[in-house]
């Protein structure tokens, strides 16, 4: 367990808040980026090797963070390795919880709170209880919450478990390139729109939405020409993306303040988003109202009324993109996933 | 005075709120609508004849209802026979505050705060300090804040004291459409961002915003053939959609969850609103600043944080509307307005 002790205590919108706030007056927002960080690799060097059947991949379909291993796992085939728990999308202040299910005890865990799992793992567990996090079903503890890992993990460790025609999300000729367009998604796009969001004062909100909205120039001008994020085919980038574009009309623009324009508003931005969403394994793991409860209900420093819009129309995401012209194949050498594992569906009408 | 004192305290966005607070949990958002009645007349029935020289406008830029009367004295050329006060955009829990002006004060009623003119005239005033207000300056008290009347009798009482070239805002023929048209627009569109905003539990939000886009898509359907909500020029029923429509993308959108879809997203009545926009008389009177600051920071217990944001983008008021192919013309028979009155400018950079 890896924590880096001069941070301070966690508040992301994906974690619990001990404070229940989430923004801080007069700062601006920093992420605790403190995370168990084993890894389940082939070699099993942390303890935890590569086996079927034994982990459980613990992701609320609200969470961006999240909704990227659910994407990845559904893109490379890893239903039956590793199988799903999805608490819902509305949180207290101590944990996530498995409310949607049955009992409201998640059905192979046993436990009613994520939390539960984290203490299973460290008895005195002192950050923030986030999704997603890997549990060993055996031991009932967490492995690892690290988000950034987990998928380049699935992609890089759990080869031997991929379906057929799995396509190659992490591909070592690109991974170079995959790394710093990641780099920058990720301080400027992905953990930007918190930043607008939970900023503590009008400065740092408006500093953090020019950091933001200059990110999104520069992605508007490169997907201009090009039908992916790196290389022809569809990659970790773009699932890193996407998890925070799909959000962006539905709860940043308004919520976190991010309304220089919407997503819908910007012709290459919003085309690419609806092309991917349109993929399999993109848009079928996104569920909408699941996210506008989260961060409307969760986040009461900001919307104390806990009263979550109706809107925006979603018919939006299914509409023609066009970026067929622009070459490449969503994946390349590889196949589209097949339907949804029963089960797994998003729930009728909460998605586009 | 005409009270009705079945009415709950003044609770609108442009009065003072005893409380501070704009929600009531679980309850549907009523407008106080009981205002001084009095009346400007030709005949002073009322006790308060028409004198040029003699009253004073007291009109927040902020605020829709007392932009509808900043844009008909201007329309009308009323410059010269009514002086224009101007409230800064944030009040307190007791009053709209001459904040902006020299002194903190008005330089023509020698007030601070708008309270005082509302009690020079009734010691004991109970109810909201609203604008816009027409104050009557050899005594500073306020002779009426009936907004719905106001701009009517500018239009009908003051005829002898309008520009040459003043267009008919409320001509006798169109009066019947007009007053019914301004029914409608007033409790679904005008009132219903307000009913969205301040509902006090997501029933009475989701009820709200139906109603409200019942309306959008009424407008919409309306406006596709027509230049103009009613004949072939400017009426009063254009200057009171406008003045929603011009707020939408800018506070109602996000702010009051009216999020179906942005004005900009709708072809038929974004163009409408830019026409008008674009109509001398509309838009430079319209202060992006002010709006956005009025809402976001007053209306606290909707954004705890009052931060204001920096979106959207104003560019899009002067881009190219194609209305002019409907035919009609803003003016009919009558001119468009000269220039705004120095020292009535929207400052610089916060208009479109």
């Amino acid at each position: 367990m890896n924590t880096q002790s001069e941070q301070r205590a966690p508040e992301s919108a994906d974690a619990y808040s001990t404070e229940g706030s989430y923004v801080h007056e007069g700062e601006e927002y920093t992420r605790d980026t403190a995370y168990i960080e084993d890894r389940i690799t082939r070699d099993g060097r942390d303890g935890w090797p590569v086996e079927a059947g034994r982990y459980r991949l613990v992701a609320a379909r609200a969470c961006p963070w999240a909704n990227r291993s659910i994407i990845v796992r559904r893109l490379l085939g890893l239903e039956d390795a590793i199988s799903l728990g999805l608490p819902g999308p509305t949180h207290d202040a101590r944990s996530w919880t498995f409310d949607l299910d049955p009992g409201g005890k998640d059905p192979v865990l046993g436990i009613e709170r994520l939390q539960q799992a984290f203490f299973a793992r460290f008895p005195d567990y002192p950050r923030g209880i986030t999704v997603p996090a890997i549990v060993d079903v055996p031991s009932g503890g967490v492995v690892t919450n690290d988000f950034a890992q987990i998928t380049l993990d699935f992609s890089t460790e759990w080869v031997d478990h991929h379906r057929p025609g799995a396509p190659a999300l992490y591909p070592e000729d690109l991974r170079e390139e995959i790394d710093t367009v990641n780099r920058r998604v990720y301080t400027e796009v992905n953990n930007g729109v918190y930043r607008c969001g939970f900023a503590g004062s009008q400065q740092a909100y408006e500093a953090a939405y020019d950091r933001l909205f200059t990110a999104v120039d520069w992605l508007e001008e490169r997907l201009r020409t090009q039908r992916y994020f790196v290389g022809d085919t569809i990659t970790e980038a773009d699932v890193r993306l996407f998890t925070t574009l799909v959000r962006f009309d539905a709860v940043y623009h308004g919520h976190f303040k991010c309304n220089r324009s919407k997503l819908s508003e910007l012709p290459v931005l919003s085309a690419y988003a609806r092309d991917l969403f349109q993929t399999p394994g993109f848009g079928d793991t996104v569920d909408f109202v699941q996210i506008k409860r989260h961060y409307y209900i969760v986040h009461k420093d900001l919307n104390p009324t806990q009263i979550v819009p109706v809107g925006p129309d979603t018919a939006f995401w299914r509409t023609e993109h066009g970026r067929e012209r622009l070459g490449g194949s969503p994946f390349g050498a590889g196949t589209a996933p097949g339907p949804v594992r029963p089960g797994e569906e998003v729930a009728p009408g909460h998605g586009a």
